[in-house]
């Protein structure tokens, strides 16, 4: 596995070990990550900071530029706001953990022309599968079921 | 125009106020004001707190009944990133106050079943009209391009 998608499992475990739901993401500029998150509905009560988002947020503000030549990893499939942000910044690609636990807009991102990589990893799966199995009020919350 | 709407414009007045973009949202949920926010790019160096993200975290953690029941409404038309954070949670309609300046992702909400209604108020079209002119660069930053 990348040392990427390994930044962002261990973005997850922190948020795991936070209380918090266990999806982390960094974003990587010309191989250096610029940004990385977790998702913080628990720890800050959020509603808009999914991993992704906390990911995109801790990267700053950047310049086109810099977004169109970056790669987001994500532990899990990005959702419908994360897709949202995705495709408003130009992400080019997109690596993803896992979307066998839930399924994102993986297909609107490729109908917009960005390449999605789906990994498939036993420690993202597990990681939600868990997840969800203990707290899933919590999960439905985090996904608007 | 509805008291709502006038409420999303005096949150842009005051992000342009406060030297920032102006774009103003509130969620409305069965008659109240749930959430209320504006763009915080300059503010608050975010990427990611654009007017309907900032009423949508400013509404705090909410059940999926609560957003399913609720109305967005955005001076502006909501770019893909806020668009995905309204499908997201299901928010059934929104009102926008203008697309003229900026044509956000209506296509893709009306696609998914949201009811748009898009007023081309005065009001909203001159604040983005003369911002766009006096901060092009910045304006640019905010939309990815």
């Amino acid at each position: 596995m990348s040392s990427f998608m390994q930044a962002a499992i261990e973005e997850a475990q922190c948020g795991l070990a936070e209380g918090g739901i266990p999806i982390g993401s960094v974003l990587v500029h010309q191989g250096r990550i610029i940004g990385r998150g977790h998702n913080r509905r628990v720890q800050q009560g959020s509603a808009i900071l999914h991993g992704e988002m906390d990911a995109f947020e801790n990267a700053g503000r950047q310049p086109a530029s810099v977004y169109r030549e970056s790669v987001l990893y994500t532990t899990l499939s990005p959702c419908p706001m994360c897709s949202g942000a995705i495709l408003l910044y130009g992400i080019p690609k997109v690596v993803v953990g896992e979307n066998r636990t839930f399924m994102g807009d993986e297909a609107l991102l490729r109908d917009r022309g960005v390449q999605v990589e789906t990994l498939q990893d036993e420690t993202c799966i597990a990681l939600m599968r868990d997840f969800i199995a203990a707290k899933p009020a919590l999960w439905d919350e985090d996904i608007g079921v």
